[in-house]
Parts: structure tokens; sequence; C-alpha cells
């Protein structure tokens, strides 16, 4: 018989046993921070039918999108992100949530035939919103809960780029030009990587005045400090109450979140930042390693005003954020942080034989009772082969049964080696270490 | 704008705050339990090749697997369990991987179109297995793992019914009938249900002489404990080879069972216990909660001679089990567990209004540095109103800031009140409880 070709589909991939071992704890700690910071998990199927997920009922093709036919001739599709999963989840048990309404939700996406090579056609969206809350408190929470799950993940200082899309809106009043903002936050979007000559190019193509340009261009440029930045978007705003609530808004997150404790240097006001263009409405962040600013924002999000409109006509606010856990994978390996090893177990005991597996199973059974994961070596070999084992799987430390029934330990990152009466005294040793 | 109906296909469904926070629970000591034994997490795709998924390039359909062409031409399937992800894995891998490799697996899997009615089409199937090593160390390690992991979940006794296949095959050997082990098989499996009528009735169609069926029969019925079931076992299968190392087999598996402090109950020796009849080589094993018999299995495992032999040419003989989490989180619900609550937080702070904000995020930043999971009411709302948002979201403490700067907290169970000058106070008694 012709052997199958073991291969994954082009833009998908399989995670190797260090880099699960990665993701998973990674994973947890951005639970736990969600968690103590009273986001809920909800979960909702993968696979929906097609005119949910495209947002209508209409035949439009979305050649992004995974959809077929399924055996009972209903129209699916795999889920693109975990926004209209969350609006449609909402609207579905509205009469059943109690808003305002927190959650966290980590599930698995899928876009296909992108252009770019090499990206990825499955991957998991780390999503926390807060649904059904206007407001201060509301918008802190978010920025304040970003931070924290950076700082939890130890993956050195991080800036929050913060902007709040009234302030441009209101400047935007001011000159009656309020009609032209997404152009104008388009244009905006591309300053730092292409320069202002192209930016006032599109602003001019948008309909905008010479004047109104440069004034824009003043005002969204982030200063020394946030208070400087504050000010100059004072001025260019001038007396419009939108410019005016928008500033106000910033200025308030900004004392929340000092208040809780986070690094008032993580939040740095930048009225550049655009984000998801017809979507928000308010706040908006986008989150950078100081160590790798290059890599890209390593999560954002925003405020917006209707969630779920499309599936109920209740009006749902909200202010959410994602957690770029791909692009955090990503940083680490480029910090230089070592992979975990291809093994959770902190020790690995050998025998000389099935018949001295029982010391072996208790000894293991009685170290995981210190909270130390540990193995047994799971077939007959030589002690040599079982020894090589554990050093190809990254076990740190491997006891050997002596005649006396004491144990022998060896640290394998510099072969200390120690004798130990029971499993007390190996725990002790292990957790001095 | 016409809404679109918010709904989920048939037999796919949402995940509740309660009941996707205790899945969250549920998995996470799993996954502790599992990482204490050695076994560490892969992760692999949900899409696959279809001819991947089917074992087999031909065209022959499956009614049960959601396949279809994606957009480049694939034929694609969602997979339909974890084993033939893991064959692939393990097969396209095998360079990179350290045999014997043990992993673990937890995610989603798709079966469609089934007979049942209103059974789910979606489900997480939570995997543990060791590729690559035969012999007594092996199962037993599968076996303690399994019980650790039930013992962990707080779900009462369990017991596994354990046994081996090569015990029926030599057996069958000395009258002759090895050939006839799968029909068999197949007929004692309904023993439980069906009884011994039926049995004999299905064993003499598959060619089976009376005595033979009578010798079967007698030998394949657990006995009032393991001594007496393995001795029956012996008198049966005489001096065959393989009927005697099956035994062999079970008696090491129950020494090490022991030696690792499992309840010796827990494993229970029954040669009527057939699992997955064309897979299974040696020890097989099915979890039941002895609370709930009836709920049927609640995890299941085996010895396999071969896992990958449509991918590779290597010989991977294995052993592994799966943890049926959802008819777990079932039995919870049947054993009168409360749920949890929508929230996990263990504090809501008040707040009269914006002004008044800084305090209580300040107070729920602290908590939460004292573990205690923490969140801020998120607008400006009437105090009435914020204090029955806690309670329906059974949050269990309530703290309002007086005016002199202390904390009035409510335990919501009981109504008791009490006013602490700090977080550290209010943290004491909240740990106190």
């Amino acid at each position: 018989m012709s052997l199958i070709q073991p291969r994954t589909l082009k833009g998908f991939r399989d995670l190797m046993p260090d880099q699960a071992m990665r993701r998973a704890r990674l994973l947890r700690i951005v639970e736990d921070v969600f968690l103590a910071h009273g986001y809920g998990p909800i979960d909702s199927p993968i696979l929906e039918y097609a005119e949910v997920i495209k947002g209508k009922s209409g035949g439009e093709t979305n050649k992004e999108l995974f959809e077929f036919t399924d055996k009972g001739g209903r129209a699916v599709a795999l889920r693109n992100d975990l926004t209209v999963p969350l609006a449609r989840y909402v609207a579905q048990h509205e009469g059943k949530l109690v808003f305002p309404f927190r959650r966290y939700h980590i599930g698995l996406v899928y876009r296909g035939e992108r252009p770019q090579r090499g990206r990825a056609r499955e991957f998991l969206q780390c999503d926390a919103d807060l649904i059904g809350a206007t407001g201060t408190a509301a918008d802190a929470e978010a920025l304040v809960t970003m931070a924290a799950v950076y700082e939890a993940l130890d993956v050195g200082p991080i800036t929050l780029r913060v902007n709040d899309r009234r302030v441009l809106n209101g400047l935007l009043d001011t000159f009656g030009a309020r009609d032209k903002a997404v152009p104008v936050l388009r244009a905006l979007d591309k300053r730092e990587k292409l320069g202002d000559e192209v930016v006032r190019t599109e602003m001019t193509a948008a309909g905008l005045e010479a004047e109104a340009i440069e004034r824009v261009l003043e005002a969204c440029t982030p200063r020394e400090d946030n208070d400087a930045t504050l000010a100059a978007l004072e001025v260019a705003v001038g007396d419009n109450e939108l410019g005016r609530a928008g500033i106000e808004g910033l200025r308030a997150v900004q004392a929340l979140f000092i208040a809780s404790g986070r690094r008032p240097e993580a939040l740095r006001f930048d009225p550049s930042i655009a984000r998801g263009l017809d979507y928000y409405t308010g706040v908006v962040v986008e989150a950078q390693l100081d160590a790798l600013p290059d890599i890209g924002s390593v999560g954002a999000g925003g405020r917006y005003d209707d969630l779920a409109g499309l599936y109920t006509k209740s009006t749902l606010p909200g202010v959410g954020f994602s957690i770029g856990i791909t692009r955090l994978m990503d940083a680490l390996e480029a910090l230089g942080q070592e992979a975990t090893a291809q093994s959770p177990s902190a020790v690995m005991i050998t025998h000389p034989g099935e018949a001295a597996l029982e010391p072996a199973f208790a000894f293991a059974a009685a170290l995981r009772t210190e909270g130390i994961a540990s193995e047994v070596y799971p077939q007959p070999k030589k002690h040599g082969q079982q020894m090589r084992y554990a050093d190809r799987r990254g076990v740190p430390y491997v006891f050997t049964r002596n005649d006396d029934g004491s144990w022998h330990g060896k640290r394998m990152a510099d072969g200390e080696t120690g004798t130990f009466p029971d499993h007390a005294a190996a725990a002790a040793w292990i957790h001095a270490n």
C-alpha cells in the first residue's frame, strides 16, 4: 500500500512541543490577568451560517472566507474574527446575559487566499470586551487590563499608543470637514511610513484646504509628553464640544491608569493612531514592545458605538481589545528568550528493568505531590539510553535508585549530583535551585 | 435594513459564561495533571487535506465528515478526531520529535449528520498519548495519569474498568478461533445491555462452538475482586503464551497503580471491556463515575500496535486515553454541583460617579495584587443598580468607599458587612472566609 504524504495545508501549521508549551504558558498568563480584572470566558462555534459571518444574506463572495455548503445544504463559513461571533452571541442571548457584559474569548479564526506569502490562514485570536457600558471607567479598564497583560507576560516595557476618535472628528468639525473623517484618517495612518508629503497629497485629494491640512498635521503630532500633546490638541479643537470631550476622556483615562499602579510611561497619547476606520468611535489603542517597535503592534482595540446592529435592534456600545499572541510568540523568540524544553517534566526517573518499576512509580508520585512534574522512563532500556533521552527532552533532573533504597540525583545543566534518602529530601534540593 | 437572525447551526452551540468558566476550570485541572505526569501540549490545524483525515486518497465519502473544496481547489476536511492528526503529525515530524513521545492535545473535532438527535457536531476532545514505547511502565502510566485526572477533578470515586486484548485473543487461540476475535468482541460488547442469550446467538453465527462460547462467557466475567478475575482467566487460557502475557501485564500494571498511591479499588479488571475493535491490541480501559454509572464512560483508551502506518514506514506503537470533558460537564450538573457564577470577580467596587473613580481603581488594583479578582462597576449609575448588578452576576463581595476613605464591605451571600481601613484589611477578611 502506498503511503499518504503527511503534510498540512498551505498557511496551516503544527505547533511543535516547545512552541505549544510556550503558547500554553502565555495563554494561561493572559487568562489569569483577564480573570483578575473580571472578564470571564465564553465560547462559540468555529463554523457558523455564512450569512451570520458575512453580516448579510446576499451572495457576495469574500475571497478570504472559508465557506462551503454542508451536507444538509446550509451555506456555512469558518469565522474570520471573534467580533462578529460576539455580536451574534450577544444578540442571540441578550435576555440571559447581564449587562454591562464582560467577556474574553480565545479562539481560532480563519482567513484564506490572502496575497501575502507565508501568512497564517488559521490563527488564534484573543479578545476581551466590555459590552453595554460607556464612560471613562469602561475605557480606562480596557487600557489597565491590557497593560497588566503585557506586564504579566514579562516581555519588557511596552507602550500603549492611545488616541480618541472624537478629537480628530471635533477638529474636522471646526472647519466643516467632519464628513471627510475617513479619508483623512486613512491618510494620517500612512504618515509614519510614507511621510507628510504623501499625507498632504491624499488630504488635498479628499477635498481638505491647505490651511486645514496644516492644522490637522500640526495637531496630530505626539509631543514630548502627554500634557504637551493634550495642550496642543486643546488649542486645535478650540471650543468644539466633541473635541473637548475626547480630550477630557483621554485625561480621565490617564488618571485611572496611574491610579491603578500601571507604569505612567506605558501610556502615550498619539493623535496619529487611527485603527479600524469605520468601526471605532472613541478611544483607540495600539500596543508596541519598546524593545521591538518594528514588529508592529502586539495588541490593539478601542471603543465602538454599536456592536450588534446587524442582529438586534438594541444599541450595544462597547470597548475591547485583542492581544496579539502570535506576534508575542515571535517577539519572545526575537528577544532571545529560550524556548521551553520539549518536556514539561522537572524530573525523569531511570530504572534498570520492569522488576524495578514499583519504587520508581512511587517516587514519581511522591514528587508530584510536592509540585514537581515527574515521569518514569517508559520502557526497559540501557541506562545510557535513558540518560540521553532525558537530555534530549530537556528534563532538568534525573534520579536513579541506589541499592540501599536511597536516590541518586543529577542536575543535567551542570552535572551536579547528590544522594537523597527520600522524595522529600530530593524535592528540597530541587526547590532550593 | 432587516436584521440577520442570530442563530447557531444545528448541533453547534455557544457556551454561556457560567458553562465556559466551568469548562475552563476543568480543562486547567486536566492540563495540570497531564503536565505533572510529563505530557506536554502540541497543536495541529482543525482543517487538513481530506485524504489525510480520511486515511486514503480515494473519493469514498464519509457522511459524518465536514469536507469541501477550498478556494485553491484543494479537497479539505475538518478533523473528526485527534488520533488521525496525531498519526500525521508524528509521521511528518518524526525526525524532530524525541521518542518515546508523550503529548496531550485538547482540540475541537467535527462530526456531522449523525442519526442521533441532539448530538453535538462540534466537540472538544482531550487526549493524552505516549508513542513509541511498549511495556508495563507505559501502560501503567496511562492508567495512573487517568486516575489522577479524575481525582483532581473532584467528581467523586471512579472506576477504571481494565482489560487486555491479549487475554481474549489467547483464549480464542486455545480452541483455534483467533480469527474470530472481532465478531466475538463485538458480541461481548453487547453483553451488559442485551444479556447472554443474544451474545450466544451472535457467537454461534460467528462460527464458535457451543463449548467454546461457554468458556468465553465464563472467563469474561468480572469476579468479586481482581485476584479472583485473574485467577479465572488463568484457568481459561491455560498455558497459552499470549493469554498469559496479557494476564501478567494486568497484574504488573495493578502493582504500579497501587505503588503510585492511587486508590486500589479504582482499578477493576473487567474481561468484558472491548473498546475500539480494530484498533487496540493490548490493555484497554473505560472510566466510569461510581455515582453515575449510567451516563456511560467518562474516558477511555488503550494500547495500539501501529499508530501511523498510513503515513510512515516506521512502526509506532503507543498507549493513550481520552478524557470525556463534555460528559464530565454533564456529570457535574447531574451531581448537583453548583454552576459557577457569570463573573470571575470576587469583588465589585461601586462608585458614586466618575469623579470618584480614582480610589476605586486603586482599590481594585491593590486587591488584585492579593490574588483577589476585582472589578469596578463600569459606568455612572445609581448605587442600587450597581448592587443589583453585582448580585445578578454572582459577585460574592461588594465594596463602597466611605467619606473618610475607609471601605465598607458586604458579603452578598449572608449580608454580613464590615468596615476596613485599607485593601489589606479587606483582603484579610475575604481570605478568612
